[in-house]
C-alpha cells in the first residue's frame, strides 16, 4: 500500500473548518480537565489558555472522577505516572466513560516500561476518543514492537500509520501520530498535517500539550477526527511561525505561546 | 450599601508605603515557605525570587512542620492537593500557628469539589493571616454559595466584597479578592487596587503566585492588610506594564517577571 | 594552604576539551534520567534538551530501577523529596550502582532538614560519580556544619573547598561546588570555573539543572571531573552571555536557554 492510497487529505492553516472550530472553542471556552505529567503541567495549562479554553489540572484520586464528569474534555497523559496517579487516572477515565465526557489518552513511553504499559491497557478499556502519541508509542500501543527510547520516537510517523489504522479499528478511537508530518486516522480516513519545525523536539511538552488541545477541541468539533485535526493544524502553524522568530529554544517557547494565543485573531 | 461606603481607599503604584515595604523586603530577603500546586510551583518560585524574597518549596509531610517554624512567611495553596499533600499542609499550618509564622491560605476551587473543601475547613482552624482567592472562591469560603468553575471565577470581585468582610470578621484574617480590581479587607478597612490586565487571566499562576508574594511581605509589613496591599499593588503595576510590551501570552509572562524583578529599581 | 596551592587550573569557554566533549554529547544524544524536584522539572528537561541530550524524567518507584539501568546518565536531586520519591530514588541509585550507570547526587538543603539528610546518607552508599551543591550543601554533606538556609548558600564556594576535597577522598566522587566561581575536585585536582552572573541566583533551577547537564556529560567524557567541568563551563558562558541581553529575570531565562541551545554552534 503506497502513501498515496493511504492519505485522504492534507490539511494546513488557514483551513475554513479549522478556523470555524477555533472560533467555536474560543466562544465556548470549554472546561478541559488535564491529568498530565509533572514535567509539562505548567506548559500544558498555558497552552490550553493560549488557545482559548479553560484548563483545570485536577489530579487527586479523590477528585478526578467528580471533575471528569463535569469537564467538557479530558486528557490523561501517563508521562510520570506513579501508583497514586494511576488510581486518579483510572477514576477519571471510568467517570468520563460513564458520563460520556470525550477524552484523549497519551501513552507516553508505552512499551518501554512494563508498569505503565499495564496502566495504559487498563485505561484503554474506558474508550478514549483519541489516542495521541509519537510513532514509537502508537506502534507499541497497537501491539507492534516499538523501540521506544524514553519519550522520544525512533520511528517516523508514516511508518506507524498501518498500526494506527489497526489501533483505530480495534479501539474505536481516532489515532493521532505526531511527527515531522502528523497523521490522524479513524481507521478509514487519514488526514496528514504538515508544518511545525524540528526545534519543537527540543522543547519539552510540545507533544504532551497537543493532547490537551485535542481534548479542548473535542466538545466543539463534529467528530474526534476534526478535533485532532484542528489542534494539530494550529500547532503546526504556530510552531512554524514561532521558529522563524526564535534565536534558540527559549525564545521559541515564548513565540510559540504568543502565536497560539493570537492565531486567527491577528491573521 | 453602595461601593462608596465600602471602599476606604484606593492604592496604586507608586505609593510611598508600598515602596518602603518593598525596600524592606529586598533588604531582609524573607525566607518564604511555599506549599503550592504542581501547575505553578516553578512560576511561583521565580515570582518570589523576582520580587526579592527567598522561596523554599518544602512539601514533604515529614518536613513541612519543621520548615514552617523557621520560615518567615508561609503560603498554602490547595490547587492540586492529594492526600499526601493534605497531611503536609496540615502539618505546616499547625506548626505555623504554634510558631506564630504568618501565613496565607489560597482556597483554590473551594466549593466546587467536596474533598478539598473539607481540607480547607481543617486548614482554617490554624488561623491564616490572609485568605486570598478570586470572587467565587471567597464566596464559597465564606459559606455563601459560589459558582466556582475549576479555578476560574464566574463572579466579579466587587460582588464578593460583603462575603469577604464577613469572612474577615469571622476568621480574623485579612481577605484579598483578586479580580479586575482587587479588594482587600480586614473586615473594617477596604483597600481597592486597580490595574493589572485581562491577559493575566490567560497565564496560569498569576493568581496563585500572588499568594506567595503576600506571604513574602507578611514578615516585613506592619499588618497583614499592608502585606496584601503591597503585593497586589506591585502585581497590578507589573502586569499593566508587561501587557504593553507583550505580543501574546508567552512574551507577557517574560515581561511580567522582568517587571517584577526591576520595579522600584529602574523606576 | 593558600588558594594558589589548591587550584590546579582555571577553565573557561572556549576551551578545546570542553568544545570536543560538547560535540560528542550532541552527536551521541545521551539518554539522561532525571529524578529531580517538582520546582525545576520542566526547566531541567528544557536545559538538557537545549544542551543536546535526551532527558527522561521517569520518577515512579516502580520504574526508576529499570530506567536507571538503561539510561546513560542519572541525576538524583532531593529538592522536594517525599517518602514516595525517596523509594524511587533509592531504587534508581541502587540500580545505577549495579549497572554502572554514572550518576550525580544533588543534596539540596542537606543539613537543614533531618528527613532528607538521612535519605542523602542512604543515597551516598550507592557511589555517585559526582556530588554537586552550593557551598553550604557541600559543607553539610562532608559532615562539617553548614548553615544551610533553604536551598540558598550562606557560605562562599572557596570556603567549602577543603570540605569538598575531603568529601571527594572519602566517597570517591567528584565534588562540584557552585557559586560565584565554581570549584570542581576529585580530591587531588581542583578546577575553577569563573563566569556566570549574579542574576542566575534569582532564577529557580539554575543550580539544579546544572546537575542534570553533568549527568548528560558523564557518558561522553573521559572522567567525571571532565563532565562536571564541561557542564560548568558552558553554563557559565551561557549565563554570562544571557545576562548581557536580559532586562530582568524573565528575559534572562529565555536568553539562557537560547544560549545553551546555540553555544558552540554559532560560535
Amino acid at each position: 500500500m503506497g502513501e498515496g492510497e493511504q492519505i485522504t487529505k492534507s490539511v494546513s492553516w488557514p483551513n475554513a473548518e479549522v478556523i470555524e472550530d477555533l472560533r467555536k472553542l474560543r466562544s465556548s471556552v470549554p472546561l478541559t480537565h488535564c491529568i498530565t505529567n509533572v514535567v509539562v503541567t505548567n506548559f500544558t495549562a498555558n497552552v490550553v489558555l493560549a488557545v482559548g479554553a479553560s484548563p483545570a489540572m485536577v489530579l487527586a484520586a479523590e477528585e478526578t472522577a467528580d471533575f471528569a464528569r463535569v469537564a467538557q474534555g479530558l486528557l490523561i497523559n501517563v508521562g510520570t505516572v506513579t501508583r497514586v496517579d494511576a488510581e486518579a487516572m483510572i477514576n477519571a477515565a471510568s467517570a468520563a466513560y460513564e458520563a460520556k465526557t470525550p477524552w484523549v489518552l497519551d501513552p507516553v513511553a508505552v512499551g518501554a516500561l512494563e508498569y505503565r504499559t499495564n496502566i495504559i491497557e487498563e485505561l484503554l478499556k474506558f474508550k478514549p476518543s483519541v489516542i495521541r502519541g509519537n510513532a514509537s508509542e502508537i506502534l507499541a500501543t497497537s501491539g507492534a514492537k516499538g523501540n521506544a527510547k524514553g519519550a522520544d520516537s525512533t520511528a517516523s510517523s508514516i511508518e506507524a500509520l498501518p498500526a494506527a489504522k489497526k489501533l483505530a479499528e480495534e479501539t474505536g478511537a481516532v489515532v493521532a501520530i505526531s511527527g515531522e508530518i502528523d497523521y490522524i486516522t479513524d481507521g478509514k480516513i487519514v488526514i496528514s498535517v504538515p508544518g511545525g519545525h524540528e526545534i519543537m523536539t527540543k522543547v519539552t511538552g510540545t507533544g504532551c500539550s497537543l493532547g490537551a488541545v485535542i481534548a479542548a477541541f473535542l466538545p466543539v468539533t463534529k467528530t474526534p477526527l476534526s478535533a485532532a485535526t484542528a489542534a494539530s493544524v494550529i500547532y503546526a502553524a504556530a510552531g512554524e511561525r514561532a521558529a522563524k522568530e526564535a534565536l534558540g529554544t527559549g525564545s521559541f517557547t515564548v513565540a510559540f505561546l504568543d502565536q497560539l494565543s493570537t492565531i486567527g485573531i491577528k491573521y
